[in-house]
């Protein structure tokens, strides 16, 4: 046959060699919403999305709902036909908007923030129609090359030296399953290919970190099959920051009973009060036993950005990886966490396998398949937001905001330092303030005292406009205030100091 | 003091606590990309959204480019200072979107195409402006319980009894690693708490899957501390299924060599050439032998949405997981992986973790957090999309779209198998036909076939009208064209079969 002739038998099936369904006038049947419903569509939405956004403080920043009461607002059962996209969106607004928690609303101070910023959304709507799985090189040159120049623009603008390669997962708890899954590989005991069950060689892997270190870690041991009890929690100084000391006493105490330990992770800014851990001490540490050094920076790390802060970090730079969440605290649309690596290759032997059909064959150079350095095999297209969001804000952009955040929590820890009744529970090295309300009456009843500030963050919270969250340090309830939203202003934090006094003298009345 | 004062110290500091920039006049050095410029970039990307996907086909779906050439047209150091949107989108153009493998493109039959519908994008709109981490319920009630909607209409869309409760995850890889972890706690050892390392108690695991199984399980056992050694591959039939007497020979010959075998995963649509496992027989030995079975229908399973296409899927429901995923063939942009678990309680014991300021406190009804069920904490609120593209196609439009994919597939192979110098080399239960061309010249010698199969796909790659993968079946070079693109019409797969010949004439002659 020649090189114009239509398929071998579609002269004996007819004109069409398909089905008569394939009549173009029915086309529309079979493909997606057509092109310029689709730009309606998503001009429409785009409308939504700045309604929302720019209106984000009609809402609850927590709302006022129970468990188990929204699901029952939608069928429990699929529609068999399609709905017009207004029915679809005005269910939205009436059924979606109100029973979100608003993490947009600059009120949102619980936890650790994590807002979307402008060009951020732009990025995730780019990533959505462009809809690359940046797999393999092949699957998406350009998301797996500006995955590498994103990753360089955001270490220098921490700081740290080009001996750290990396990628973008999704999470920290990602991230940080990679470094230790890197750690087991290091151990030299061929943990990806022969496992670490069942054999009579390998002893209890052991990893450390600080009682006030992130749940990932230890959940990551638990995923990894080290197991719960593999997990070794340092105990901590009255700044809830890991004695060096007792690191080296519980690794000499495990290889005493015949352990093995891989790695340390410290960190550097936890998730209770964001204290960080003496880093440089723990290296000599890590270096001296020969311990994989993770340093989780998932929260704490944004601050790295600014040069007046990296005394906290000084030392971070000798850890063998180090994660970083973007999506916390510069603003990237969840989900993107950074995680850099000095020894790349080890991460790569934890993960890699290279079946015949993710194989390029038609390029000679080498080619970089970031799968091989993760769990998972597919992946989005992150480093366009962040390469979106780092042009427009420029790295100056991102610092200034970083650093109103932090003014205005240490402006928020004075003025607990300075209030009689109340009494701050922690360092604010960051953007992060714990504390509780102490009335004179209760001050020496911790039980009390701990019912008495749960009432007063419900109070606070039940008002909508500003959502906090707590933590236990040494035991005691603590009220958390973080900032860190991108659209949170000085009203925002005068107004949840503001809260604050008004539920401390409904509730204790 | 009373409840309408100052902050303590905002007397003493001045009218205003924090410092002088502050000013509500520079607030927006500090703040987002205000509501106004917001939604008139927002509009102006959809615009390019809409521009790029209504002009997919003037992009070569495989572009053309040499892996390290793109990343040197970015500045190695991130911008000081910002810059103006029309700037960036305007790189965004000439240096991303030419640079892209065009997944989107009708002529992507690569692998297993991946589309983002129209009203899957809008929901990805959403999804960024709302911002939701569906990690805890109180991070996310909407996020959550819409989860639990969602993956109940998918349930019975499937066909699958309402024993099966579930979760959205990332990817396959991520449904499939809870599954095997699951197994490893159902198989009595304590794994998550006491891990499976350096335990005299703990034989080696075992985990089966035939030859043809998707790499993530592999994968999955690395990471899970099992090791590759714990991966039995059990052979396969002649039309690459597992073979139920080889599977029950491995796990007699395992149990005789005091092994211990946990796991069988059953894979519903195979990478390689799409075979179906016999599930029916394998439930059988899974039962009779107290293995977890898990089957992995990752990209097969869309296919049971249609009645006439589940008599390929009986016994499935027997499984105690399954995972299908709606970013393969259900038109979902990445990342969504359906996880349905008939015993979902022990995926939780298999991850969960609830430390202090992760906990719900001031819900008395029992609260459902995901994060407890997958090795990550944080989590998109992948919901809303599949919620969105279900109303808006409706389970019959979806329905309509795969039996399409299957027919313009079905009749692709017919062209093969009435084509003389052309070669079927696997049945075709789904979307993807597996072939060669196989010319007199050179018809019995296999690696001169296997070359000038590997050109042929390479001169049909670099057209760009259509991108190719390929695949080794019983050691041969194999072509395939997957069908499964929301934009791929029939003159896309005609054209696909026309450049096959074009390249066959040329490359042959």
């Amino acid at each position: 046959m020649t090189t114009t002739d239509r398929p071998p038998d579609a002269a004996a099936a007819g004109d069409d060699p398909f089905d008569p369904r394939l009549d173009p006038a029915q086309a529309d049947g079979f493909l997606d919403m057509d092109p310029e419903t689709f730009r309606a569509s998503a001009h429409q939405v785009v409308d939504l999305m700045a309604d929302y956004l720019e209106g984000i403080e009609r809402f609850a920043v927590f709302p006022s709902v129970e468990p188990g009461s929204i699901a029952p607002l939608f069928p429990a059962s699929p529609p068999e036909q399609g709905d017009p996209l207004d029915a679809i969106l005005d269910d939205y607004r009436r059924l979606v908007e109100p029973n979100a928690t608003a993490w947009q609303h600059p009120g949102f101070m619980a936890y650790f923030p994590t807002t979307a910023s402008g060009p951020g959304i732009l990025g995730e709507m780019l990533t959505a129609a462009i809809a690359q799985n940046a797999m393999l090189w092949r699957t998406s040159p350009i998301g797996t090359e500006l995955e590498g120049v994103v990753v360089g623009w955001l270490r220098q603008a921490l700081g740290l030296p080009d001996a750290f390669d990396g990628l973008l997962t999704d999470t920290a708890s990602t991230s940080s399953t990679i470094a230790l899954a890197a750690a087991r590989e290091a151990a030299g005991i061929q943990a990806a290919e022969q496992g670490v069950g069942g054999r009579p060689d390998v002893p209890r892997l052991r990893v450390y970190a600080s009682t006030e270190a992130h749940s990932s870690i230890e959940k990551a041991c638990m995923t990894l099959g080290l197991g719960r009890a593999s997990f070794v929690t340092v105990a901590a100084d009255d700044e809830f920051r890991m004695r060096p000391d007792a690191l080296a006493s519980a690794i000499e105490a495990d290889r005493a009973a015949g352990h093995l330990p891989i790695a340390v992770v410290a960190t550097l800014g936890t998730t209770s009060s964001t204290s960080v851990d003496p880093i440089a001490a723990i290296a000599d540490i890590a270096e001296r036993e020969h311990l994989w050094l993770h340093a989780d920076a998932a929260y704490g790390g944004a601050a790295a950005i600014l040069p007046e802060e990296r005394a906290l970090f000084a030392g971070w730079e000798r850890a063998d990886s180090i994660v970083v969440n973007p999506h916390k605290w510069l603003f990237t649309p969840l989900d993107a966490s950074l995680f850099l690596c000095r020894r790349l290759d080890v991460a790569r032997q934890a993960f890699s396998l290279s079946p015949e059909y993710l194989r390029t064959l038609d390029r000679a150079s080498p080619v970089r398949d970031y799968n091989e350095f993760q769990p998972q095999l597919g992946r989005r297209f992150r480093a366009l937001k962040l390469w979106m969001l780092i042009r427009w804000f420029g790295v100056d952009g991102l610092r200034r905001r970083v650093r109103r955040h932090i003014e205005l929590a240490r402006t928020f820890s004075g003025w607990v330092d300075a209030a009689p009744d109340w009494e701050r529970l922690a360092p604010v090295p960051f953007a992060t303030v714990c504390f509780r309300h102490r009335p004179p009456a209760i001050a020496s009843d911790e039980a009390a005292l701990d019912r008495h500030n749960a009432a007063l963050m419900d109070a606070v919270n039940r008002t909508g406009e500003i959502f906090l969250s707590h933590t236990k340090l040494n035991g005691r309830f603590a009220i958390r205030v973080s900032v860190g939203n991108v659209r949170t202003e000085a009203r925002h934090v005068e107004r949840a100091w503001e809260l604050l006094q008004v539920a401390a003298a409904e509730v204790h009345a």
